[in-house]
């Protein structure tokens, strides 16, 4: 099958699904509304919501079953972008190409925004894995990650446990989540979730270094914004290991990852092609 | 049964249950810890929490059933206390008389200590109150309150169909699934379910009315603040009806509460204690 077709379908079907859940109501103030649309649809790839279908469907679930609980994993993704890039945070204007939230309609709006999206997530992700999704995005996952991000910028000395510490909790806990929602909702066995969440670990850590050398030596074409990394003093992979050992980091974690799906033999075709394309991207 | 007594107790119980979720752990930077916490320990009343064991105890359900969840709600009631007091909110610099989180430990980390509080209710709330609650707590609830208040914030035409939003949605919601999470969670009958959450939303109203007069008529050393609403001009009931009839209208709303739980009988009692405390609290 053909990676890029394969993607563009699932995409798509997260795309209506998603739209669904933005309808007007009279019971909520459009500008919210439009705000939280806004960054929901502003290009993103739909990797962790793709990833929690494509675990869904090797694992034979139904994908009706993961569907809500796919959107919700985009609408925290989204709300931590939104947060992110406020003032206080990355101070970043543009976001692929387009401008951030709190640049479009001012940081009350962005905050409040980003709020709605991470409590809209709970109404709709299943309640099976509520818990789960909620440890992985929580201080102990993402947030703590963010805020360990915060910490380590402009500082000197660059501890490479700190760097780890980042890398895994800022992005690989909730693409690890992401794939290992979708087998748990599809009743997989312990063996394969336990086998899906460290492939899930792996890519997620190749992802975030990745996004360090893209950082370094994308352009704002292609990023939609400029290394605000290298501005803000970030600590990376490259800071601290030069681009050409990160790229081979990230190798070894991809080929890792593949290997920990042999048990599912032919049918993780899909997931090695999704493994290489998530480094390669764009380089 | 001694009303002030009945509160001691529970708030004790809540606040002890409370602290085992802010245990410090390797897998979480201190710091974020340290904000969540203060904000949590900031001399809350835990009227929500509250609220959720009193539904438990008239439904006769066992109060360690709902514990987590009314811990989790107080969460989601504190992490949007951080954010409404942010600069770009309502600006204020203490709460209580202490602090606010971005004034103590930065507009960053108060941003994050907001969102780490918000995800870990959802890590302890029970499965089976998670939308219920997420629904309160969204842009179709207290967010939508939020941002409708701001919305209305300075204009010179006073909505009343705007006010009205905006307490049932920034106070009400919230207050309404206290009680009827507590219960649900203690198998309540339907019946019993919806005069509970007819009180829940009444009294809350009631609360909110009350609030604004506090905001006028209340001191620096009773709110621990001066205020805020008047110097953000804010949409309240006495802007537009004045203390007296404001007055009226939460007493009006505490009777009507008051005889939603006429279906429970002598059992009723604290229920109408509590509605009396939160509207006569400091007037």
């Amino acid at each position: 099958m053909d990676l890029q077709a394969y993607l563009k379908k699932r995409k798509s079907i997260i795309d209506n699904a998603l739209k669904k859940y933005f309808l007007k109501s009279a019971d909520e103030p459009s500008s919210i509304n439009t705000a939280m649309k806004y960054s929901v649809f502003a290009g993103g790839k739909r990797l962790r919501p793709i990833l929690c279908f494509a675990a869904c469907e090797i694992c034979g679930g139904n994908p009706k079953n993961i569907l809500p609980s796919a959107c919700g994993i985009e609408m925290l993704h989204t709300y931590s972008l939104i947060h992110d890039d406020l003032p206080a945070m990355d101070n970043d204007d543009f976001r692929r190409g387009k401008l951030t939230s709190h640049k479009k309609f001012g940081e009350a709006v962005a905050i409040l925004a980003g709020d709605g999206l991470l409590t809209k997530a709970f109404e709709i992700i299943d309640p099976k894995v509520v818990r789960e999704i909620a440890i992985a995005a929580g201080t102990k996952g993402m947030v703590g990650g963010q805020v360990a991000d915060l910490e380590m910028e402009g500082k000197r000395k660059k501890e490479k446990g700190k760097l780890e510490y980042i890398h895994e909790h800022k992005t690989a806990k909730m693409i690890e989540v992401s794939l290992k929602a979708g087998a748990i909702l599809s009743n997989a066995s312990s063996l394969k979730i336990k086998a899906i969440s460290n492939y899930g670990r792996k890519i997620g850590l190749a992802f975030q270094i990745a996004d360090d050398i893209l950082d370094i030596i994308g352009n704002k074409k292609k990023l939609g914004k400029t290394g605000s990394d290298l501005k803000n003093k970030k600590l990376t992979y490259p800071s601290i290991y030069g681009i050409e050992k990160s790229k081979e980091k990230a190798k070894a974690l991809i080929k890792s990852a593949k290997n920990d799906l042999k048990i599912f033999g032919k049918k993780a075709y899909i997931f090695n092609e999704l493994a290489d394309y998530i480094v390669k991207r764009d380089f």
